[in-house]
């Protein structure tokens, strides 16, 4: 007799007070919530989300939410997709590294859509958001890495459940809603890694975020559901994963929190390429000049930064962020590893290419994930190496408020205005503190 | 090398004219039409409707497409949903007997709302519902019976595909367009056989036909996707199946033609039970009063009979569409097929739980799916037997046209009064005659 499952998951869900998670725990909430909110200020001017917006504007129910950085107002479905395509769209928001979740994007982007209407406190939002990616990520290690490898981006399918249960919460569902949530919850995980380098990758948190809602409003009005919709024979583990192990899920449920375990990027781009990143930069400081008489790169590298950043000849700057050759040399010729690195233009700059040619990489079991080795050659026939045994970003090597509030600060500050920018960033830190979570949403706009 | 399947499959959808498609095959297209429409009227009055109305409603945008049998209107994107949950709530709708797919629900729910604002002619519109069930089956064929066996619920995970090509053709994508399209609706392409039996099946078609269209809508604004989200290493046929023959996608494309090969329900149930509907009528006409005398009813049945419809003792309507025992029950005391036999009212009948407990089933590899074999053993120990060799309804004894008729009748002279559902019926088979779709909308809500 399998354990129920959904149903377990569910009763947590609802009767979990916000007393009860730990002030660690509720701090790195926060950290998530400010690093996702300069995230979607960011990508909002990405051509990205004017295409998406011309798409949905002419379906849009009553404008009672805000479009982050933007003008636009949508209803709460919209808005959530729509924000949560922003907040990844640069690949510079966060992640459980366990999983390679990116975390935030998919709960966040529900929780703010649906509460801004309704009035409800920072402290309720920070709550259904820490439960919610509390669920994401326990879902998310049950089928890692079986379920990634197969070919699913976890993000999206994951991320369903997670707004299903952040939402759920703001709605007040009852424990059986509650469980039919999570099954119209399954019934909608989807997300292929295929995606990746065009503007659909990022459709995938968003259409989490709309999608995990609106299990929580179908549930709410009793649509109803299978009460098992993770764990029966044919529910989501099995289904879309050959490994299902649901301790990951229930085990220590409410005394461990992998909420607590979020990381935010220093790069905009594919995680796995940032340790090539980091000791680029590093190189670039060491090297000066000598940068221009380079003749070969070499990467030995985790076989993961291949298998997902190995485009070779990047044409977008979307694509760009899955080439580890293109972000190895845009840091060492600019130092850069920000959204101004991952452009249209800058995977068509001459020294860039030409440099970027001259990258090779190669996998290596023994390399770590926040590991690389770098070895570079120059045209006299000299060498030297670096070694970056935890990249900045990592658990080991934690981005701190300041580094999250400088990076928050270069992705606002053209849209927002510095002082907006600002203000915005100091009431976020805030967010326990507001009665009304309309005291941040006001502010996401610009004037 | 693999072919580019995608891009192929999308240049023949937006290239292709009405007058391509084969007389009989648009004939068998506007048969589908009709019975998919008596369907949505039919199934309009379901509680499912009203409390998936109560769920969407807040968020709905402009009312520009007609809830079908019903009073309200929606959004386009809103109204493919409903009406697509409408058309299959009650398990009568249609089926493509290769994949077990109901072809029309995903597409004809698409269709019909995005074209109604539009203006869209009647023959628009079948040469959108014909290309869009041909999408959907022949893509349904190349990863059938794996993907199914998987746990895939395929009227959704296909469906999705045929609703992006029907809707595809109704904006004018063009190739590139069209292939973004196709690799949205892969990467939304969803449903899980566990919530058969749920509110949540039907949720299936409803959602495919509402994200097929809304892949559509993003790749007409030019939001960009993968060029082979089909066939991929990690595209949708690899992730989601352990087969995939793109011969079935691409092989005689535009000369053979899966859209006229389907067949519309008898019964309003699973399709693996009307054998057994079929075989307890006839049984009941031969016996008459002997019915109730009844000690034993065995089935030897196809082994699906048993893995999708074996519950014992189904406690709502919804789960007596998925018990084999309790409709041979009905049609054995009431010769009872229709969605009256599958109420909840019914499922408690305690002249049906009598009979239904007494009724046994057993799989044999050697039993076709359209056939059975019943052997009935009577309280004074004398037996009598019947074979069904092929279930009415199959593609061997179609409905005629007067018996989708009949269908259509029965289930919307109590919707709409039965002068207006007869004006539909005869309005719905000249749809080809239509400038304008509205002639059809417009009589599909109660007066």
């Amino acid at each position: 007799m399998t354990r129920p499952v959904t149903r377990e998951l569910a009763e947590w869900t609802v009767s979990l007070r916000g007393d009860d998670i730990p002030e660690p725990v509720r701090a790195e909430g926060v950290r998530s919530f400010v690093n996702w909110l300069g995230c979607a200020v960011g990508g909002s001017a990405h051509e990205t989300i004017d295409r998406g917006l011309d798409a949905v504007r002419p379906f849009t129910g009553t404008a009672r939410a805000q479009v982050i950085g933007r003008n636009e107002r949508l209803d709460e479905l919209h808005a959530a997709l729509i924000n949560g395509i922003s907040s990844h769209v640069l690949d510079y928001d966060d992640t459980h590294l366990k999983t390679i979740i990116h975390p935030a994007g998919p709960i966040a982007s529900a929780v703010l859509a649906v509460a801004e209407p309704r009035g409800i406190s920072g402290q309720d939002v920070l709550t259904a958001l820490v439960v919610g990616m509390e669920v994401e990520c326990r879902i998310g290690n049950s089928v890692y890495p079986d379920h990634y490898d197969r070919g699913w981006h976890i993000t999206g399918t994951a991320g369903v459940f997670g707004a299903a249960a952040a939402v759920g919460r703001l709605l007040d569902l009852d424990a059986r809603q509650m469980t039919w949530a999570y099954s119209l919850a399954a019934t909608q995980s989807s997300g292929l890694r295929e995606m990746f380098g065009t503007m659909t990758k990022s459709f995938h948190p968003g259409r989490a975020a709309q999608n995990g809602a609106m299990s929580a409003f179908l549930a709410k009005a009793n649509y109803d559901s299978s009460e098992q919709g993770i764990e029966a024979p044919r529910g989501w583990a099995n289904v879309a994963s050959t490994k299902q192990d649901y301790d990951e899920i229930l085990g220590d449920l409410g005394k461990t929190w992998e909420a607590g375990l979020n990381s935010y990027k220093p790069y905009a781009c594919g995680i796995v390429i940032h340790p090539t990143i980091d000791g680029c930069q590093q190189l670039r400081a060491k090297l000066g000049d000598r940068i221009a008489s380079i003749a070969s790169v070499g990467l030995r590298t985790h076989p993961l930064v291949l298998e997902l950043t190995g485009k070779k000849a990047p044409a977008t700057g979307l694509e760009g962020k899955f080439s580890v050759y293109h972000a190895a040399a845009t840091a060492l010729l600019y130092g850069d590893g920000s959204p101004t690195a991952f452009t249209d233009e800058m995977v068509r700059d001459p020294r860039v290419t030409a440099l970027r040619d001259r990258v090779s990489a190669q996998s290596d079991n023994a390399v770590h994930e926040d590991e690389v080795y770098i070895s570079v050659r120059f045209e006299d026939g000299s060498t030297t190496e670096l070694h970056v045994e935890h990249a900045i970003g990592s658990i080991s090597r934690p981005l701190s408020d300041e580094q999250i509030v400088t990076k928050f600060r270069n992705q606002s500050i053209g849209i927002l205005g510095e002082a907006a920018a600002d203000e915005l960033i100091r009431t976020a830190w805030q967010l326990e503190d507001h009665d009304d979570i309309a005291a941040i949403t006001r502010l996401s706009a610009p004037a």
